[in-house]
C-alpha cells in the first residue's frame, strides 16, 4: 500500500476514535459526520483523491526502487533543483484545489517529516538522539500515508522574557517520568490545527531562552494513543450552506489545545529528549525551516492569486476600476504576489546540495517572503473590505433568495455587470474571506505562522551576511581600523 | 407623557408589527423574543430605563416651558456652551452604559432630529419644502420619546463617476407618484442599522453629482408604513452566553435593506420633495454635521477608551508590559484617545451661535476627528489581535468550563496573574471585539460611518480656509502676483 | 535695564569674544559679521526688537513689582490660566516673525530658566543642592534679558543599553575635581544649538541609567568662561542671497560640540553636582517639561502653518488641485495643524497650579503632540517634496534671472498663475525647507527635539493612567481576579 | 576607432565648447576644470577607462562582426538569456565603481540607443518615420563610444488633467518650422541630466492626453548645435574635499533645462515627427522600457547595497546591534535589496525573443521593481538617518582635524569600535548620502525616476493579466455571468 484515497482516509480517522473535546462535549460517532468537521474532512478526502486523479497522478506521485507502488510527491527527498521544481508544482496542485486557504493540507507535514528524515543525521552519536526513529516514522508515513499535525507552542502563560516557567505542575508539556516502556509527558501545548482529525501528532520543541531539558524532546504518536486529548475551541463555519459560507463550510481546519495526560511515548517513536542542544541544534542545522518554508510560500502564492481575483471581479462588478486610488490597491496585491513568486523561484535557483544530499532551497529568500507576507496578508484583507465598503454589510442569505422576496432581491442588489444573485455570492465570498469569524482566523494564521513577526526580521537581520557591503564602505573611506 | 422607560419601549415596538424579514421568512410574533433582536433590544431598553434612573435623571432630561414633564436631553437645542458640554455628558452617559458599540443608539437619532429642527428655518419660503413639517416631527419626537433610524445610502449598482442611474424600474428609491394624500417612493435604500427597531424611518438623501430630483426628497415615516419592508442580513449574534459572546450577545444591531413598496408618505410628513438645490442647501447649511459629528465623536471616545482597557488588561495578563514595541503600540491608542478628546473639546470650545440661535460646535476639529478615527478604529482593533497572538486562536467555551475537563483548562490556560476562566473570557472579549462576525462588522461601520475615507479627506481640504497661510508665503518671498 | 533691543544683543555678544571654532579656525574679529552667523544673528537681533517695538510691546514684555522696567514676558512665571494663554500669545509672536525656523529662539531658554526657578524648591534642602542660585540666575536673567543655550547631550560613543561609559580620560563631560572656587569640569557634550552665540550656556543632565554622579550637576555659566569651547559643524548657510536661500540666509542656527577644558564653575552658579536622585528628581519634578513642551510646540504650529501655506501655494501654482490624492495630502497637513493646536490648547485648559504657585499646563496632552510631530513633520517634507515633484529639481538662481538669459527663463518657466520668478522664490523655498542641508537639519533637529521617539512613546505609555479603563473591562467581565 | 578611454572622453567633450550656463554666466574655458564639473567629470572619465581594465575588459566590451575593435558590451543587441545576464553584469561593473551614484552613467544612454535600433522597425513605413536614422545613430554611438544624455520631460507650466499648452510663444519645445535642410525647434525641456556634459542629446516625447503634433517627435543632436543650450541648476557639490563631501565632491551630476533656441535638426537626424501615433507606438512597443528598466535596476540593487552597508556600519559603530527596532530597520534594507534582486533574476529568467529577434527581460517583474523602489529608498535615507540621529547633526570638517583641536576631536568624537577620524567619515559620508543637497536630489530622482509613482501603479495594475484569476472566482461561485 502507498498512496491512499478520499475515502480510505476517512474511514481510517473514523477508527481511530480519537479523544476530542468540542465545546464541553467528547465527540463521539464518526468525527467526518460532525458539523464542525465534515466540511474540512470533505476537502481533505478530495485531496487525497486528488493524487489519484488520472491527468494530476504524474505531477503528484513518485517511484521509489523499494516501493513498486507510487508514493505521494510530497515524501520526495529532492536531489536535484528539478525535484524541487517538482515538489513546488505538487504544492501548487494541493492549494489551488483548497485555494490556499487549508494551512495544514497534507502536503505540509509530509514535507515536515520528509525534511526531518532528511536531515536525521544531525543527531547522530549525541546523547538521548535516535535518528533512527525518525527514519522509522518518515518510512511509515510514506508507507501508509499518515496524516499528521504538529505542535511546539507553549501555553501563554507569561510572555515576559524572564519568565522562567517554574511551577509545581506542569504547565507546558513535559517529561515527568521515564520507564523501559518510554517517555512519561505531561502538560499541554497551546495549539495543533487540525488537531485531533490526523493520523498522527508530531511533537517537538522550539528552541528558545531558559530552555527546560524536560521540554527539549521530539516524538510522533498516533493520535489515539492513551491520555491524548485534544480540546477544540468553538467551531468557526458559519453553516453548511456554500452559497452562504463559500469557505468556512470547507475549509474551516479547527484548532485544538493538545493535552498530555501522563501519555507514554514508546521508546521507538522518540526522536530526542533531555538534550537542550541536540533539539537546538536539530530546527537550526536540519533542512525543517527550508522544506517547511517552500510548501508555506508556494500555498500562500496561491492564496493570493484568490485574493487578486476576488478584488479584481469586485471592481469589475461595482464597476470602480477608473479610480487611481483602486489602481493602487490592485496594484498592492499585485506587486505582493510577484514579489513572492520572484523570491520563491529564487529560492530554488540558488538551491545548494546539503552535507547529506538534499538539494535545500535557499534560505534567505525565503526567509524575506515570511517576513513580508505576514504584514501584506492583513493588508490584502483590508483592501478587499475597503473595495466592498457599505456593500460588505447588508448581505442577504441563500434562503432569502429562495423565498418570495427574490423579486425585490433581483431588482435592489443588481449590479451593473452581474445579477443580484451571483453579486451577493461574490460579496459573501469576500465577506468570508476577510470578516467572518473564518476569515479573521485566517488572518491571524497567516500573521503567525513562521512565529512573531518580530522575531523573524531579527532572525533574518542577524542572519544575513553583511560583510561584503560593510567592506565595500570601508574601502570607499579608506577606514583604518 | 415624555421619556419612556425599556419596558413601554419594548411594548410600542412589538405592538407595531413592522415588517422585517429575516433569512427569507417574514418575522410573526414580538420582535423583542426573536433570538437575533433580542439582545439589542434589551440593551436599549437598558438605555431607556437609564433615562429613568435616580442618579442620572438629572443629567439625562431637561424640563422645556411647554412641557411639565422630563424629555430627553438629547433632544434638548443648545443655546449656550454649557448646553453643549452638557449634551455631550449625556451622550457620554448613554455611550459608556454600552460602551459605545451602538451606533444608533437613541441620542445619536435624537440628535439629528433636533439638528434638522433647529436649521428647519433653511427652508422657508423655498419650493416644495415644509419646514413646519419638521417641527412638528420634533415635538411629537420628543412628546413620545420615539425611537428612530434613518436611511441615506443608495445600492451600489455601479460606483464609476459618470453612471448616472437611469433604469427602467427604480432602483434606487424615487417618488414615482404624488398625489392629493401625498408622495408615492417605490425602490430601495442600502443600509439602515436597527431597521425595523424603531418607531420611525428618518430618510433623506446625501447630497451628489447627477442628483435626480425624483430622489431630492425626506420625510419621517412610522417603521409600520404600508409597503415599507426591512430586510436584514443575518445576524451575528453568535450566541447567548455572554461568556462565549461577550459583545454580539447584547449589541448586535442589524442592519437592513429598506425596501419601499409603493409606500405612501403623506403630505404632513413632508419635509422636502423635487427640489435638488433645497435638498443639498439642507444638508449643508443645517447643523446636522455639527451635532451629528458631535455626538458620533463622544461615542467613540468611549468606545477607544474601552479599547485601551481591554488592550492593557490583556498586557497585564500576559505579562509583555516590558516590550518597547507594547509600549508603542498601547501609546499609539493613547495618543488617538486624547486626540480624539482634545478635538471634541476644541469643537466646544470654539462653538459659535448660528443666525437661528443655536450653539453649534466648530465644524473643523469634528471634521479632523472625523477623518482621524476611519483610520485609528481598524489599527486598534489589529493591535489587539498582535497583542493576543496565538492566544486569540484556540479559546475553550462556557461549555468546556462547565464539563469535566475544567480541571484541565484550569491548569493549561492559566496566565500568571489571572485564573483560566477569567484570562479565557478576556481573551474571548477581545476576539469578540475584534475577530467575530460582530467585530469585524464594527470595524467595517466606524470605518464607514462618516462616508467614503477619501472623500472625507477632500471634503476636509476644501473646506479648510487656506488663505492666510498662502498670504504668510507670498509676504514673506514678496511675490508680485 | 531690562528688555534689551538688537543693537545691544549684538554688541554684547561681539564684546565677550567666546571661543569659537569653524572648520579648524578659531574665529577672530565680531561674530556678527561671520558669513556663517550674520544672518543668524540679525534674525535673533530683530527678535529682541520685536520686544520693543510700539505694536507688540503690550504682549512681549510684562512689569514685575520689584521691577520699573518692563521685562521679557518669557520670563514670567504665570499663576493663572489667563498668564499661560498670555505666554502662547508672545511665543506665536517670537515664532512667527521666524516662521517657527528657530529651534533656540530667546523665548525657548528664558522659559527654561523661568520654569527651573519655579521649581527651585525641588531641590531644598538636600546634600550638594543650592537652589538660591538657580533663583539669581533667573533675577539675573530677567535684569540683563540674557541669551541662553543648553546642552545635555552626551557624546555618542556607544548607545549599546549596558555601556557604562568608563574611560580613563573624560570623554563626557565630568567633574574632575572640587575646590574652595568650584567645580573643575572636564570633557565634552555633544550638541548645543546656537552654543557660543548666547550670553551663558545652560548645562545640565538628562537622568539615566547607570548615572554616573560626576556628571550628575547643572549650573550657568558665560560663554566666555576661560576654556569653554565651541566647535562648529561646517555652515549651512547657502549663502547671503534671499532669493536663493530664503531660509538659511536668515536662520541657519549653528550647532556645536562643547568642549570643558579644565573649566572653573564657580560655587555661586553651581546648581547641584554629586547627587544622582536630586539630578533625577530635578528634571522630574520640575516644570522643565510642562513649560518647554508649551514653548517648543507652540512654535511647532507656526512652524506647520507655514508648511500648510507653502503647499497650498504650490498646488495652486502648478494647478494640481483637482486631484484627489493632492487633496489627501493637504488633508494630512491640516489635520497635523488642528491636531497639535487642540492638544495645546487641551493642555492649557487642563492646567493646574502645582505645589510652588506656578499653573502648568497639563502635561499628557503635551506629551501626545511630542509623540506626533517627531512623526508628521518629516511626512510633511516629503509631503512638499512630492507635489513639487521634477520642479524641484532643476531651479535656476538669482544670478541667472540677473543675466542675459532672463527673457528666456522668464518664458519657459512661468506657471499657470505666477510668473516664473516669482515661482522659481516659491520653489527654491520648498527646495531650502525640505531638500537643502538646512532644511533636511531641521528635520532631523524637529524628529529628536524630544528625544529618542522610541523612548517618547514608552513614557508615554508609562506615564498615562489606565486604571480606570482596565476597571471597566474588570467590571463589564465580572472578573474575580 | 571603438571604446575610449577616460583622456579620450574629457578632450573630445573640453573641445566641443556647449554653450552650458551656470549661476548666470555662460562657461568659458575647459568644462573640465570648472569646479561644478570637475569631480563629475572625473568620475565619468574613470568609467571609461574602467572599459580599458585588463581585468574587466572581457566583461566591459564584446566583438561585432563588423568591427575589428571591442565596443562597449553596453552597446550589445541581446539574442539569448546569456546575452542578458553578460549586460546585467557590465551594468554593475559600472555600477559598483560609482556605488550605483551616477544615474546618466554612459551605459544607461548607451542601453537606450540600443533599446532604440533593435525596435527601429516599428516605425517601418510610417508617415515622418525615418528608422534608418535610428540605425545610423547605433552605429555611429558604438563607432565612436559616444555619451548621450535624454530628455523627455516637458515644462512644468500648469499639471492639470484638462490643460492644454497652449499658448503664442512654444514654452514646450515643439517644431516651428521645417525646411529642406531639417526641422526647426523651439522652446525647453524640464531636465536633462549632466546636460551639456555629453556628446550628443537625445531628445524625444512621452506620449500623453492631448499629445500635440508639433511636439511628436524625436532625434538625436550634437550637444553643441547652435542654438542649444543648457541652464544649469546650483551646484550640489559640497567642496573638494573628500573628506567632507564623499559622495558630492564625485558623483554631483547636474541638471539642466534645455532650451532650443530655433534649432535646426537635420533630416538625417530625426527618427520621427508630426506622428502622434508613431510616436505613442514607439515608446510602447519598443523595448526601451524592457531595457532601461533592466540597466535602472541593476544600479538601484548596487545602489541598495551601499546603503546597507553604510547602515550597518553605523550599527557597529556606535554599537547598538542589539535593539530589536534596530533589526527591524536593517532588515527593511535586507528585503528590499533581495526583492529587487529576485525581481531583476525573475526578469532574466522569463525573458523572452521579440518579433526582431532582441531577447527582452520581462517586463512585469521590472515594473513591480519600479513601483517598488521610488517608495523604499526614501525608507532607507529615512533610516539612516534615524541611525545616526543626533551624531548626524554636529559633525567637524577635514580642516578641523588638521588643526590644534584635532587631539579634543580624537578624545571626544571617538566610538568604541572606531577612532574619531575614520567616525566623522562615516557619518560625513551618511550624511552625505541622505541630508546634503545632493543627497536629498538623488533621493528626489530615484523617486521620480520612472516618472510619477501614482501613474506607475495605474500602469502596473492596467497591464497586468489578472483574468485567470478573476475566472478562478468565477469558477468556484458557479457564477452565471
Amino acid at each position: 500500500m502507498s498512496i491512499i484515497n478520499g475515502k480510505e482516509f476517512i474511514e481510517r480517522l473514523n477508527k481511530m476514535k480519537n479523544e476530542i473535546w468540542f465545546d464541553g462535549v467528547k465527540i463521539k460517532g464518526a468525527i467526518s459526520d460532525h458539523p464542525a468537521f465534515k466540511g474540512i474532512l470533505k476537502a481533505k478526502a478530495s485531496l487525497y483523491d486528488l493524487q489519484n486523479s488520472q491527468d494530476l497522478k504524474n505531477e503528484m506521485t513518485f517511484f521509489s526502487s523499494e516501493n513498486e507502488n507510487p508514493i505521494g510527491l510530497s515524501y520526495l527527498q529532492p536531489k536535484t533543483k528539478e525535484d524541487l521544481k517538482r515538489r513546488r508544482k505538487m504544492i501548487e496542485h494541493w492549494a489551488r484545489h483548497t485555494h490556499g486557504m487549508m494551512g495544514r493540507s497534507p502536503d505540509y507535514m509530509n514535507t515536515v517529516v520528509m525534511s526531518f528524515a532528511s536531515s536525521a543525521n544531525v543527531l547522530s552519536g549525541r546523547e538521548n538522539c535516535f535518528p533512527e526513529n525518525i527514519q522509522s516514522l518518515y518510512e511509515r508515513a510514506m508507507k501508509h500515508d499518515l496524516s499528521f499535525t504538529h505542535t511546539f507552542i507553549t501555553p501563554q502563560v507569561n510572555r515576559s522574557q524572564v519568565y522562567l516557567g517554574f511551577s509545581n505542575e506542569p504547565i507546558s508539556a513535559k517529561v515527568i517520568d521515564q520507564n523501559e516502556k518510554g517517555l512519561v509527558i505531561k502538560g499541554a501545548r497551546l495549539l495543533a490545527t487540525q488537531g485531533g482529525l490526523t493520523d498522527e501528532v508530531l511533537v517537538f520543541s522550539a528552541p528558545r531562552l531558559f530552555f527546560d531539558p524536560s521540554e527539549a524532546f521530539a516524538f510522533s504518536i498516533p493520535s489515539n494513543t492513551k491520555g491524548l486529548k485534544f480540546f477544540c475551541r468553538e467551531s468557526f463555519v458559519g453553516g453548511e450552506s456554500s452559497f452562504n459560507y463559500p469557505l468556512s463550510s470547507k475549509y474551516e481546519e479547527m484548532d485544538s489545545i493538545v493535552v498530555f495526560d501522563n501519555v507514554l511515548v514508546p521508546w521507538d517513536r522518540v526522536f530526542y529528549y533531555d538534550n537542550v542542544d541536540a533539539a537546538t541544534d536539530f530546527l537550526v542545522e536540519s533542512s525543517f525551516y527550508q522544506f517547511a518554508y517552500h510548501q508555506v510560500i508556494t500555498r500562500q502564492i496561491v492564496k493570493t492569486e484568490f485574493f487578486l481575483g476576488v478584488a479584481q471581479l469586485l471592481v469589475e462588478t461595482i464597476n470602480v476600476g477608473e479610480y487611481q486610488h483602486i489602481h493602487e490597491k490592485l496594484s498592492e496585491i499585485i506587486i505582493g504576489l510577484e514579489t513572492m513568486k520572484a523570491l520563491l523561484e529564487k529560492s530554488e535557483n540558488d538551491a545548494e546540495l546539503d552535507e547529506w544530499g538534499s538539494m535545500r532551497p535557499s534560505i534567505i529568500p525565503l526567509q524575506v517572503a515570511s517576513n513580508i507576507f505576514p504584514k501584506i496578508y492583513p493588508r490584502f484583507s483590508e483592501i478587499i473590505q475597503i473595495i466592498g465598503a457599505s456593500g460588505m454589510i447588508s448581505l442577504p442569505t441563500e434562503s432569502a433568495f429562495d423565498s418570495e422576496i427574490r423579486s425585490e432581491l433581483d431588482q435592489y442588489l443588481q449590479a451593473d455587470g452581474m445579477n443580484a444573485e451571483d453579486r451577493v455570492k461574490l460579496f459573501r465570498l469576500a465577506w468570508d474571506l476577510t470578516m467572518s469569524s473564518f476569515g479573521t482566523r485566517q488572518t491571524q494564521y497567516e500573521r503567525y505562522f513562521f512565529g512573531d513577526p518580530i522575531r523573524l526580521s531579527s532572525n533574518l537581520y542577524k542572519n544575513y551576511i553583511k560583510d561584503k557591503h560593510v567592506e565595500e564602505i570601508r574601502g570607499f573611506l579608506n577606514l583604518k581600523n
